[in-house]
């Protein structure tokens, strides 16, 4: 037990728990305060997360959390006396993605799970049955695949906007610094010329966007830096990760993406774009608008957090094939990155959102550049390949070397990424810091390229390079600078340019520069306070070395005829992602999608993508698994951890349990939400007085219940509390910002009522045996999505609660 | 309660069962009949499926169910008295893949379930324990790669061996019926002639391979008949298909899949090359082979249902990889068709097994052409389009009215052959009739194609048309009849044909007489007792319509330029595939893989199979889940069913339940499975005497294991059993064919030994209460892939069992 825990007021909790073997004992009778010193403290503002204050996920106090999050408060207080808790944490759970609060609450904050695990109580399934009678059950049916295929539409609607305002802005960018350079380095005079002029130019018109980018960021919506993939992961794992799907976190992330790639930082939109299917998604799915406080009073039957998670899969999956024009592609990394939950209609629906996403792209991207007739050709936005890529057998071994190098390069870039983040999670924490790190790295990156294009000299014959804004730079007459082409443009229109240069394009030491100049800052870059994906720089990096491996073995065997290189920049931006994030069916076919490349070419990308992904995770995890476990989430993972081999649910779960009565009085219940966060009850049965844990378990109530039980609820004569024409509707209208238990009146004059929970608890908890052994819990747990699992002993008395933070930190 | 299980010599169940409310009730002690009757003729031969001798699972005596097996008895015997298990079943179980058994058995045979859940008893976690140690988990994991890299080659040289042997038989076939045909109708006199010969020629050398074919299948294994996909799928939802993953079924399958293609029956060799994957990965995981009674002592640790499941899956998705060429195909068809359960680590080893499959097969069959480079080209083996297909948007309307049409036939189809398969069920029960009907259609289907050859008068230049031995018969020199050319070869080569043949190919009247003819035999054809897959029959009537409309186009727009009628034809065949077969995504990666068409060609072929699903769906079921409910396989759906709703435990439990004590008497052991054929027990603790069902459940044990256990127990002094140096290899050993219970010696003068089962009972039983709603416990038992569901009641004693039958049939 560590000092901090003390300065938590836990008041000694009343409930206790009896074992098998004590089943006679008597314990004295709970003693409820009425008021709690720390509560005020504990929920200031509304909208912030809730606050556990039972410090069982305490993170030392001198580095907060990222992401400020209450946790799911396993169902114990007085636990934290006894110190059976600590928590093995990393002493600095880090980065990029959290929001400073007060510093009383930096041990506190959190992560809290979802309720994937559908409440089954007596409401419900009356609207089920009112379903099965007047067909209601089809007109929901309907209804999902309408709104899958809106997402589908919105998404596309929403990355058309982000693409084209993108292309445009580094259009206007672009060609002003040329004719800027041209401006200063006059023809006449190669050699000579003011470059510091464009160069300042270049760094003004880098760093405005960045400086916008990173703070709207930092300020507004921290939850928006980076990619998105790690949060949206979580997410759909069932980790509450708060604001994440919000109508403001899109916005600020939309305008986010484009100033961090206008201002030329080493990023891509994709990962972003993933993340606006999501919100695209969670938002059009409930119908209403917290941001806003609209209530569209639409889709009412999808509000919770099962429903919702399904809908943000498909989101997701729409992200993903409006980010690349890929649908297969984001159906499969739906499937293979991001979801923990998957079964065969939610799969199909995904994959019509996918569908529906690259088509209406497709529409508007077409009208956009004008195309006369409306020739479907698919989007190849990195360039369609001219003529099919073949290989020969023995190229296999090449590609497994490729395969090799970028695993060991991506293990390497996983662990120079992870230490810088770390780096800078210790110091600069603070925010105008942030900013001017990013302006700081968009400095260095303009500095180096500048550098780069100022000494060394390579230039190439005009007509060859498909770059829009060829700049002649210290170059004769009809030739350009193949460095300022590397530069002059996004960094996705530089894959484009790796995959199809003709070969000969660039010399072999540009290459290799560009190659590690671009490692470094895309490194570096990745973990900012920015909202940039890291899919690009990281093909970028793999399609250079590519390119350069296949000069150096052309520059070696000039006979071989089949070192193509933009064939070879394709397979080594396939081997750097497969190093780097570790994914292999989505990516290969992904990169097939957006290349157009033939089916049979599958084979040698997925070789390197294999043989990439084999080394890395020898080394490390995938980049996102990093994010995820750097930040301490609580993700479960697909199978039972090995050291739950041979404990029983007794080794892990919390106990004593704060129980409440199927009919209860309405101030012990209030009480008791006022006293402890914990964020699930179980409900017992036939007991008197107050040995609540003596009861045999009937079900389970959430507190976001009772706080509603205890705030629409009529005070009749009887003394029962009643809820007029209460249906499950009372509880979706809430959904999803649940009033704090502050929002309920002090009930000191009512202390004789009673509240009756049989209409509202979860008449079927999930129940295991104090015996039971955890891998075959953990799969109950994890195939059902379940926040709260009760253990019980031999006589069905409460035991314990497993919640997730259960199994992750014990 | 039906007349038939009267017949049923049903002791009256000893053990009782007492609910919550009868906590006190005095029952009477159980009393176990030392010897039972008809225990003889419930298990007469050893490999024979065991017959579960309750009779809840009934179908009605006049028609025998198709595939001999067992039911996973429900843990009862007394229920039958009380009549509470009525099973609702169609009167027709049918068809096509059913063993006859005796009239005797015929009314007790149904489906075991398979262990998919790991029975964690104390062994198991000693085993655990020591690999964790040793290092021997990485070394398992090896091992597992290694496997599936086997089944990946062992699968592709099977399906090569079963191409070419097809295709050499089929060419030196249709060659001398070329041959036989030139020579009767002399070119001079093109109108005589004698077709008689040709003719007879055609149906000996079709009638004499199909008799071969279907004699094996129908005298030698009956369950190779069909697809297998149906077989595959059920298998790896958990349903015991006996005999599925055997040596035996393996060969007569190849031999059976190559005679029926050469026949000429309309059926591909799809199916089957699926099911010779699932084989082959079943006998190369388990490293030996009952049927040649050869045990190699390797991969010992992968003998249980869960892992050999995992292999299954792999074996699955690299037979249909080895089939189309298709490795991304395969392994979505396994995720998306076949399997039940899903974890990422199983997609990425499913997947080598499919890359592994895809290259073996391209690199023998390159051999073979005798490819002087070795080029991966890719197989298509339904042929590669020469230039890239597109399309334009206003297309989109005319592919979504293939859609719809495909979505029609296919469902009429499916419709259509049930309706045959049951007809066939009942008027064709005999072997010999099986046999002579495979024969019948052969013949029936050779008269048709020679009918239209005869009749129809469609001429063509040669030099068009990729067939390789074009017919003259009754053409002009310089031309070859196109009716024969459809006919001449396999059905494979001539969906080839209709995807690649230049405009103008044939006649209106040819192709609409091809596929009202093709339609009406593939329908008849699927059911045959012959081994045959359903895919490529599909696609050729899909491809057949798909040109037919195309023409019908271009005859009424001439000026109409898009109306390739290869793409008209790929669309059709995808279209008509979904009517059928209802999958979406894989088939579509299929289709594309095997013809090489581009990543943008993806859109048409997705919204012609999502029209066609759509429409599909909303009449009946795809063929292969229609097979499966026919034969009454108690497959568990992804979902709870709609009428679980408002249901608990207690509606649908098999109650009283037989429970054996942790420390029991051998002598009441040995009785209890001689006398019920269930096959698993719930152990209880504390109880004295014979009131077993009152103790606390603390585990629950297997027939098998219980049968092991008395085989392997030395009879020590101090009247325990006691089993010398047992480990969990001493039940591996016997998987999967555990001996019966007749093997046990009688234990008549040991009456007074008892054995202790804590060593071997699975200590964590999934155990649900009573009033836990179905769909939740549905959940929990199909996320699991459990076979036993203990409903225990608020004492924790045991209230009744749920199984797989009684979520069916309830």
């Amino acid at each position: 037990m560590d000092d901090k825990n003390k300065l938590i007021n836990v008041d000694s909790d009343s409930s206790s728990s009896d074992d098998d073997e004590q089943l006679l004992t008597k314990k004295p009778p709970p003693s409820l305060p009425a008021s709690h010193s720390n509560e005020t403290e504990a929920s200031t503002s509304r909208n912030q997360p809730q606050v556990s204050e039972n410090g069982t996920f305490d993170t030392s106090i001198d580095v907060p959390p990222l992401i400020g999050i209450t946790a799911d408060a396993p169902n114990d207080v007085t636990t934290l006396q006894n110190g059976s808790h600590n928590v093995e944490q990393s002493p600095e759970p880090v980065f990029h993605i959290r929001s400073r609060t007060s510093a009383a609450q930096i041990n506190k904050i959190q992560y809290e799970s979802l309720d994937y695990d559908v409440c089954d109580n007596a409401l419900f399934q009356d609207e089920q049955r009112q379903r099965l009678q007047d067909r209601f059950s089809l007109r929901t049916n309907v209804i999902r695949w309408i709104i899958f295929i809106l997402i589908g539409i919105m998404t596309a609607l929403i990355a058309c906007t982000i693409d084209i305002v993108i292309e445009e802005l580094s259009e206007l960018k672009y060609m002003f610094l040329k004719s800027s350079v041209d401006n200063n380095v006059p023809i006449s005079d190669r050699e000579g010329g003011d470059l510091a002029l464009p160069f300042l130019w270049w760094i003004l018109l880098s760093i405005v966007p960045v400086a916008i980018g990173a703070s709207m960021v930092t300020f507004i919506e921290p939850i928006t830096a980076g990619s998105g993939i790690p949060q949206v992961k979580s997410y759909l794992n069932g980790v509450k990760v708060p604001r994440i799907v919000r109508i403001k976190t899109l916005a600020v992330k939309s305008i986010g993406v484009i100033t961090s790639v206008v201002g030329g930082l080493a990023g891509g939109k994709e990962g972003p774009m993933i993340h606006a299917g999501a919100v695209v998604a969670a938002g059009i799915s409930q119908g209403k608008s917290t941001t806003f406080v609209k209530d569209f009073r639409i889709f009412k039957a999808f509000r919770d957090d099962h429903e919702k998670r399904d809908f943000v899969l498909g989101g997701a999956a729409a992200g993903v094939s409006a980010a690349f024009g890929a649908p297969i592609g984001g159906m499969l990394f739906s499937l293979e990155e991001a979801a923990s939950f998957w079964n065969q209609n939610l799969i199909w629906r995904t994959l019509i959102a996918s569908i529906i996403s690259s088509f209406t792209l497709n529409i508007v991207l077409s009208a956009y550049h004008g195309l006369k007739d409306f020739t479907f050709t698919g989007l190849f936005n990195l360039g369609k390949f001219d003529q099919p890529l073949s290989f020969e057998y023995f190229e296999l071994p090449i590609f497994m070397l490729f395969g090799v190098t970028g695993g060991l390069l991506g293990a390497a870039w996983n662990y120079l990424n992870m230490r810088i983040n770390k780096f800078r999670k210790r110091y600069v924490p603070w925010k105008v810091g942030k900013v001017c790190e990013a302006i700081l790295v968009s400095i260095v990156g303009v500095s180096m390229a500048a550098g780069m294009i100022y000494f060394i000299n390579d230039c190439r014959p005009l007509g060859n390079d498909p770059t829009i804004h060829p700049v002649q730079l210290f170059c004769e007459d009809n030739e350009y600078n193949a460095v300022a082409a590397l530069w002059f443009q996004t960094p996705e229109a530089t894959v484009r340019a790796l995959f199809h240069d003709p070969p000969g394009s660039h010399k072999i030491l540009t290459l290799a520069m560009f190659t590690l100049v671009y490692y470094v800052l895309s490194c570096a870059t990745f973990g900012l306070n920015v909202s940039l994906g890291v899919f690009i720089p990281v093909a970028l990096v793999g399609a250079a070395w590519g390119r350069l491996i296949a000069m150096l073995l052309f520059y070696l065997f000039p006979a071989a005829q089949f070192l193509h290189p933009g064939k070879y920049a394709l397979i080594g931006a396939a081997a750097n992602l497969g190093g780097v994030l570790r994914m292999t069916i989505s990516l290969s076919v992904i990169l097939m999608e957006t290349t157009g490349v033939e089916t049979s070419f599958f084979f040698p990308l997925i070789i390197a993508l294999i043989t990439a992904k084999w080394i890395g995770d020898s080394f490390n995890e995938g980049v996102y698994d990093t994010v995820i476990e750097v930040n301490n989430v609580p993700m479960l993972s697909w199978e039972p951890l090995p050291q739950y081999k041979g404990l029983t649910a007794h080794a892990i779960m919390s106990q004593p349990v704060i129980c409440i009565k199927r009919v209860d009085s309405a101030h012990y219940i209030y009480d008791v939400l006022r006293k402890c966060q914990h964020n699930g009850f179980p409900v017992v049965d036939n007991v008197e007085g107050d040995r609540r844990s003596k009861g045999r378990v009937c079900g389970i109530i959430l507190r976001s219940q009772l706080i509603v039980i205890l705030l629409k609820s009529l005070y009749v004569e009887n003394k029962h509390f009643w809820l007029p024409e209460t249906t499950i509707q009372t509880f979706r209208d809430v959904y999803p910002r649940y009033p704090s238990i502050k929002s309920v009146r002090p009930l000191d004059r009512k202390i004789n009522y009673t509240v009756d929970l049989s209409l509202f608890m979860n008449h079927s908890p999930i129940r295991v045996n104090a015996h039971d052994c955890v891998p075959k819990i953990f799969n109950i747990f994890r195939a059902l999505g379940l926040r709260h699992m009760l253990v019980i002993n031999n006589e069905n008395r409460i035991a314990g609660i497993i919640t997730r933070a259960d199994f992750i930190y014990k």
